[in-house]
């Protein structure tokens, strides 16, 4: 990635490189419509021309962008170039995955651009927030165009996890620079090797996972479907129930295997791949799985020893529902906030956190807790020893000011922007609970949030298009870590 | 202030500077107590046996501490000795102030050690949070009491503030180190004289606004109670209706003017005593009070758009609710949460403002959200020009880094204060709304919180005992500013 100078003019030639590679994203998009369409034509639903001839328009955008702005990619992109393509084809890919819903038969859908655009976001996003109902009764290729869009967009996350933010530096990103992202080189080539191998663990991680929900129980197509929702801990179902509709413990307890598969950093499975044990050696997956560990512990006592299970169920139903909010899945198996408000206490902690950097979770994510850690604990040094010098390590690598100053940066603005969408909220008459859990949820990436409307049980349908529009916001803003999309509103980034 | 090395060993002779100091302040404190005694026998209420009980424990306490750990002070403190000194004064003078509330005969109070606890550093942190109904028909003394904590803990808190937190180098508080805080030299000698000149300034503000709720029709002793915890921005009352139950736009108007002077940095007066007009080129002060003005102007249009107040009612109601909650008074006028969920989402924003450093006030601080400001600046235009240098400046000189992530860490560890109090609190089974209000409101020394159970028309008496003494730490821990506190939990702290 080239470090140039700002450029002083904004030049068509800027963005080429920008809108081809959207191009490029709008032709895959086209050919995945294709498979909903044929879907639904082999099943004999009608539904199938909406999926057709969206494809047929986004085939054509994305070819017309690749023919007007083609591009030689092999410079790499500017660090400007960069900033806009994530947020600019996050939101284009949307509008476009959207086209179809808008089109479709279904209630409420077919002509509402909000709730069409609302329930694609959600989807690219793998936040898994809906705004529909009648899942059970929906024609195929709506639910697996859902289940398709989480897929894709766990496996975009990942690839800007690994190519572009470290690049960008924000957010403590820059921990994770390799030979892959570094400023002071081009990126995108080699990029795709790594991007490439990954994306071959995560259709093998796909596909090992639907083969399990089959042989629990699942008819092929819903295993297919919830299998790509839940590698990319997205959470939509095919059921208005979400896997609770199942009651299958074996189901249950397969979505919690592969919901921590999809959130440890998909660089270890390569270097395991590779053959390189010590990409085991990465503290996010230790620190992850003894977290989870503790919480799933402490709610299974609570649950058995308050009489509400036995220690069985107690587990299962404490494992499911942990893995699946700190995973930022959103899956459902019981509506949990019915345990009480000691469980909604847990949980609503749990809807911060977030799983490992380059997976496709979202959240404040676990890197970020331990160099918060290793700060206060070298900041409390330091008052009590004045003259003291107390290095910061993670990972076995000094952890630079830099880094540690980004990552205290992201997590004030976090709980910021986490505070003004639930007073935006608030201010549509929306209440306290469902606000401040909708505005975690959905920054999160999570799905769904807490109390009646927007709880485990319910869903964002009855919200008013403003405040939906917000968490469209919301969604794409923790989708790509605050900083990629708050720096198109800061002026000097378009003054060039 | 003397910066020597961290003793090898504790001796009690290190203790003993500490010590002293606790025991002086003991002994005011028992001085203090025959105030209530003297009113109450005054007016014939035999519980001012109780208040000059106590007064004679409190004397014998502060006096022996005063001549066992007699120390010269001319030498300052060490830093860890001004460490342990905050805290351990405060939950000190809290342990004997609540002695007289234990003995009195008040149903709730009378026996009880936590409510009385509570009562006692609920005053002392100027937070207001009350645990006591029936406060039209207390005998005066209990009254008088209540105030008079607030009162001294407003005046206290003032002189830690300019004393002590700038030479721990905590939160952001070493921008305001002057030639009397500098942790290079002794500061106790240096800090009398400011801080008795500011004791001066605060009772002359107590009396003018005293006189002023006379003219605007309280009585005497009315008058006195509410000057003391209005200056305090404290927020005890002496009506269970708070200043409601005068149903009064003067005293309204009043408590405006006088919550706002408390809430403003004390060495502004100073300077403008001292005839340096200079002073008033603070830029905490002109922010605080545009941003009330804006605040206060967008709620008068929405309460009278929506019809609920004419123009002049929607301005006093706004003006008063705002300002007491930013200046973490906690007064009501009226139950605001009755406005609706858009007026609760904005006064919940409001619990985390707080007022300038150096002033009665809790909270984040204006200061803290002005640096914010500057890094997160700073911090884009470096996102956008990564060859770029973007000095940060405040109050006219350049901001060091130290301080940026002084207040940057500070105002992370306050979310994260905030939220494990919530989550803390909702174990013990309260709501949601609950738990997060009452979080906020004693973290950022506020009083009241949000819905039912405490908000405006409520109280904490129904909490569990353990919630309560969780609250109290909470008062605490945002009255010294988070660190001063949680320092005592470092184990190098007491390994030396």
């Amino acid at each position: 990635m080239r470090t140039q100078g700002p450029v002083r003019t904004w030049s068509p030639a800027y963005l080429r490189p920008v809108l081809y590679l959207i191009g490029g994203m709008l032709a895959v998009l086209a050919v995945a419509m294709l498979l909903p369409a044929a879907v639904d034509a082999a099943t004999g639903h009608p539904q199938w021309r909406a999926f057709a001839l969206s494809a047929a328009v986004t085939l054509v955008c994305g070819g017309l962008l690749l023919y007007v702005a083609k591009s030689d990619l092999s410079d790499g992109l500017t660090l400007r170039q960069a900033f806009m393509l994530t947020p600019f084809a996050w939101v284009t890919i949307a509008l476009f995955s959207a086209l179809p819903l808008y089109l479709s038969d279904y209630a409420q859908l077919r002509g509402n651009v909000t709730n069409a655009f609302f329930e694609a976001i959600s989807g690219l996003t793998t936040t898994g927030a809906t705004v529909i109902v009648g899942l059970d009764q929906a024609p195929p290729g709506i639910l697996l165009w859902r289940a398709l869009l989480q897929w894709m967009g766990g496996i975009g996350i990942i690839a800007v996890a690994i190519a572009i933010l470290p690049a960008l530096g924000v957010g403590g990103m820059q921990l994770f620079r390799t030979e892959s992202s570094d400023r002071s080189e081009k990126v995108l080539p080699r990029a795709r090797a790594i991007v490439s191998t990954i994306g071959l663990i995560y259709v093998g991680f796909t596909i090992a996972c639907a083969i399990a929900y089959v042989l629990a129980g699942m008819t092929p197509f819903e295993a297919v479907a919830h299998a790509l929702t839940t590698v990319a801990t997205g959470g939509f179902s095919t059921s208005d129930a979400s896997l609770g509709h199942w009651q299958s413990p074996a189901i249950e307890w397969i979505a919690v295997v592969f919901m921590i598969l999809g959130a440890l950093p998909f660089v270890v499975y390569v270097g395991l791949v590779r053959g390189n044990r010590q990409a085991l050696r990465n503290s996010q997956v230790w620190t992850l799985l003894a977290f989870c560990a503790v919480v799933i512990a402490l709610l299974t006592g609570w649950l058995a020893l308050t009489g509400r299970y036995g220690i069985t169920d107690a587990l299962r139903h404490a494992a499911f529902n942990v893995v699946s909010v700190v995973t930022t899945a959103g899956f459902a198996s019981t509506d949990y906030t019915l345990w009480g408000n000691v469980a909604i206490g847990i949980f609503f902690g749990l809807l911060f956190v977030g799983g490992c950097t380059g997976s496709t979770t979202g959240g404040i994510k676990v890197f970020r807790f331990e160099v918060m850690a290793r700060l206060l604990r070298s900041y409390f040094l330091q008052l009590i020893y004045p003259r003291g010098v107390f290095p910061r390590v993670y990972g076995g690598k000094p952890l630079s000011d830099e880094v540690v100053g980004s990552v205290v940066v992201f997590f004030s603005l976090y709980f910021i922007c986490y505070g003004v969408l639930t007073i935006a909220l608030m201010a549509f008459d929306l209440d306290f609970v469902t606000s401040a859990s909708a505005a975690v949820a959905t920054l999160s990436n999570i799905g769904p949030g807490l109390g009646p409307i927007i709880g485990p049980a319910g869903t964002f349908a009855t919200m008013p298009d403003a405040a939906k529009w917000l968490l469209c916001f919301a969604m794409l803003l923790g989708r790509l870590e605050l900083f990629a999309v708050l720096i198109l509103f800061v002026p000097s980034f378009w003054r060039g």
